[in-house]
């Protein structure tokens, strides 16, 4: 009854090289010449294995035991977190996408989009304390002076010590400008933090020698908001200059959240006693630090979707060839049983196909953002490179939301699919269910992310950037040879978002409530839009190939077609529908 | 940080007295005739208190804890639990709703499922240990012997005893035809039942001095299939012919399930080891008997989502008042403070408005339930019946998952609201969320529900049943005196699921696959048709009424036509696509 996972690396290899030809796109980058297909194919396998092997079997036990608070600012992970954690870093995984210079591999982010996918797949807790890892290096490989880097990054990727990002206070969660932790300046250029950081991922743990946290602060005479934010370094043991580790900073866990789901992820309050904090970059530039990081970020939590959205599947079908229970509706199919498998009826399969036309569109949207993420940091054409970063700012808050919201979608369907069984935890399905919901919520809510497309990147900048993909859809479109459905859809769906843009950049001119009211809808409408483009390009690369597996492609695209993109529309409209429904009534009515 | 709740009473009046004018009916009604406004008005404000002062303190207590199993077939219940129902058996609670015969207070199930509700809203784990003996006597009432009625009804009533449904077995959930539970003859004109039930809702617990269990089981010679089931009394403890008890029954609770929420109510599997057993009506008929119990236990799962959306409605409602995070999109609110609240943020009123528009509608649909329930019931008019009873059989899916899976929606969405907080257990709302989702798989889940709906009420009798209900939806729009946007909105869906009802008819006669491939989707078109059509009564009971109450029910229809009716659409379209996309696939694919 245990859950079963097997990587889909079928699926990840067509996405990577049939519709994104990933080996060409390396070979014509040259800071990407050094990747091959050969050491991707076997990272792939590699990856499949261990999540298969060692974190597939510590998912459901560690939910159970949950990480726990030890008293004394100790937090203890569950059984087997530690040996796998340290199996994983030994083989060097947390440094896969990190800088050679200080020890890194060097892999593209459209490599270890498919590591990260199996990796939340198979246990969305323990994913969680590399992935915070490699946040915080990302973090500081955009934002620390040289010295800074030397001193932790090696470190960091070789899983020795990890990291954290501290943003999040009682008070303050999406307004981050009204923080409270004070950094005063020390005699020797380091700062002494104060204050109470919450919700921090892998605050504390039992999986490394030091945990590097990254901490937001002001500064005494920092400006008011967001503009006076800076960000620090505060180690756990302070590090010497011979890199070993010094006396123990003032910096520990008060207690670990009690949560929905995501229990072996210990979820920490941070109690800064004017613990010694260096300053990353210079002082109030905090926050764009942590955006650099942010992107890559995102585009993470959408893989713990799409992650979560592909172990469900896997199980509901499996379960559905399994349970017996009633008859099929074309006539008997086990005449020598009492009943035929559940696969047989069409909303069973409904439910399955919701899913796996997510997961493959989902998979696909993530890889278009990421070849786009590696353009930017990697491409020697500086246009190229700046046009792909902007269609990343663009697509970031979708890839992280509109994933997010359909594959706990997704999820619910799978844990359906199993009846009553999909209740009872010993099966599994609600632990995805309960862990996958954090998606939505945390990394700036799918509310915040919504604001964030329309509002900061459709508005702010007229439509230019959001009119240029519409364009870029469009063209796809009418270049593609192939004859299926999709491309109409397509078509007439960028009309539809077009029309919708251009009304709610109208709309904001005179309403000030107008992008808040809509957001959320415009990122599904422009989500489904998106999906829609992943599977035109998913057809073309399936043109004038013959076989079951390419057949299957253009099936999948028939099913979104006519069970998912209908949705569009119902999104476009009600974004339409503006403000007024919603402000007309008095604050006070809400009780 | 604790739930807080306060009934509605006012929405809950406005439904019962202003929508639906329930004094006229009771009045109209000879057998309704005893109930009196003022009595009804009682039994609320006591339901209120009893829900907000006794439940809601032991919700999250009750999860925390959960029903544990002692070993040797015994299960303990939260701390509380015993006590509360104690009080609840006392206050005469149980037999609200039954036959005053044997005890019962004969209140009708407009009346009932307003005290449900609020069961539902602050406990409701708690609501199905009542809830359970209820369904129970239902069943006894409408098939038992007047000696069996004699014998069990009026402790059940009383909460001395409780009863349970034992339906499910392991291999035996929606298919109820292929259960291998056996009632062999005893010389007595007993029965002894033999075989496992899972999933038996208060099948063990430490309420009550005995327990009724109501069993389906197959006698030696059944038919095959649903035909050959029949339905037996299994007491735990049998009882002698003076009413007290005699020895225990060889039934006995084997475990209990760990579960996803609702986890203060013990699941059961019951080992039935030669049991004694007393068969109710006549052998074969036991399905036919569970009917007459379902569709008021379905109405009743609508009410479990209803009262967990209130809950959630509530309590994001009054975070949305508090929690202080950035600036109102019109411009500073508290000047004094650091923040404004988020209640001024239109993402965050959609959230609210989202859960408050179906809370509005599903209680306006329980009750006009509700009502055709007790014309079925009570009315002397035989076609009046008869005609409800139709009515009652067409719409009871349609309550139950409809309700359900909008309300889960809503419960997500004030989830939500809290962002981070959500997903902390203390804070109560991811228990919200856990505990509801069962309400979308048990009693049938929500896609046999639908089946129900487009095939045996819709497409089985031709659309007749249905074609009745859109006459009658469209003669009420056409007779509106209201100008509000509601009346043509509904007008244009009626439309709208008529050619859609007339489509899947015509499909399923070429089509065996037909029903399944849209029954989720048709199910869910019909069900905005029925909030809109609700609303067109709610809009029809403020016509020509002023003043805040009335004029923000107008509001909420303006909300429901921009937000949320434009999903209709979207629906029938995915409906109207027929089967072809999801059977094209082999089976095997599926993995």
């Amino acid at each position: 009854m245990s859950l079963t996972y097997t990587a889909p690396l079928d699926e990840m290899r067509f996405t990577l090289k049939e519709v994104f030809d990933a080996p060409k796109f390396w070979q014509n980058n040259e800071k990407l010449s050094h990747v091959d297909e050969e050491t991707v194919d076997m990272i792939l396998d590699e990856m499949a294995k261990f999540a298969s092997e060692v974190l597939l079997p510590i998912n459901q036990s560690g939910d159970e035991e949950g990480a726990k608070y030890l008293g004394d600012g100790k937090v203890a992970t569950p059984a087997g977190f530690r040996q796998a954690f340290a199996q994983y870093a030994e083989a060097g995984w947390i440094g896969l996408g990190g800088d050679p210079n200080f020890g890194g591999q060097g892999m593209p982010k459209m490599v270890t989009m498919l590591t990260e996918e199996m990796l939340f797949a198979t246990n969305q807790s323990f994913a969680l304390y590399p992935n915070l890892t490699v946040g915080a290096s990302i973090c500081l490989l955009a934002a620390a002076s040289d010295e800074q880097k030397t001193k932790y990054l090696e470190k960091m990727y070789a899983g020795q010590w990890a990291g954290t990002m501290c943003l999040t206070e009682a008070h303050a969660g999406t307004d981050l400008g009204i923080i409270k932790t004070r950094a005063l300046p020390n005699d020797d250029g380091s700062y002494a933090i104060t204050g109470t950081k919450i919700f921090i991922t892998g605050g504390e743990h039992d999986l490394a020698e030091n945990i590097i946290h990254l901490v937001l602060a002001k500064t005494p005479d920092a400006p008011a908001g967001s503009k006076g934010i800076s960000l620090f370094i505060v180690p756990k043991f302070m590090v010497n200059d011979d890199g070993s580790l010094g006396e123990r900073n003032a910096v520990q866990a008060g207690s670990i959240e009690h949560k929905m789901g995501i229990k072996a992820s210990a979820t920490c309050v941070m109690n800064f006693d004017g613990a010694k904090g260096y300053l990353v970059g210079a002082e109030n530039t905090g926050l764009a630090a942590m955006f650099v990081m942010m992107n890559y970020e995102r585009v993470t939590m959408g893989l713990q979707g799409l992650g979560a959205s592909v172990l469900a599947y896997q199980n509901a079908a499996r379960y559905a060839q399994d349970r017996l229970q009633g008859r099929a509706d074309t006539g008997v199919v086990n005449a020598d049983k009492a009943a035929d498998p559940i696969i047989h009826f069409a909303d069973v399969r409904r439910m399955l196909l919701n899913a796996k036309t997510n997961s493959v569109a989902a998979r696909t949207f993530a890889m278009y953002v990421a070849q786009n993420l590696d353009t930017a940091k990697y491409s020697d054409d500086t246009a190229a490179a700046k046009a792909a970063n902007a269609k990343v700012a663009l697509l970031t808050p979708i890839v992280k939301a509109f994933v997010t919201d359909k594959s706990f979608a997704a999820a619910i369907d799978c844990q359906q699919v199993f009846g009553g069984h999909g209740y009872i935890k010993e099966w599994g399905m609600e632990q995805i269910v309960r862990d996958t919901r954090i998606s939505q919520i945390y990394e700036g809510t799918n509310g915040i992310q919504s604001l964030d497309l329309l509002g900061r990147k459709v508005v702010k900048d007229g439509g230019v950037a959001m009119s240029a993909f519409l364009d870029e859809i469009d063209a796809a479109a009418g270049a593609s040879a192939s004859s299926h459905s999709i491309v109409a859809s397509v078509k007439s769906s960028v009309q539809t978002v077009r029309e919708l843009t251009a009304k709610l950049i109208a709309a904001s001119k005179d309403d000030a409530n107008a992008i808040n009211a809509s957001a959320v809808d415009y990122l599904h409408a422009v989500g489904y839009l998106c999906y829609g483009y992943m599977y035109l390009l998913i057809i073309n690369a399936c043109e004038g190939k013959a076989g079951e597996f390419y057949e299957n492609k253009r099936k999948l695209a028939d099913y979104f077609v006519a069970r998912s993109l209908p949705s569009l529309d119902a999104h476009a409209k009600m974004a339409a529908a503006g403000s007024s429904s919603i402000m007309a009534f008095d604050a006070g009515f809400f009780a």
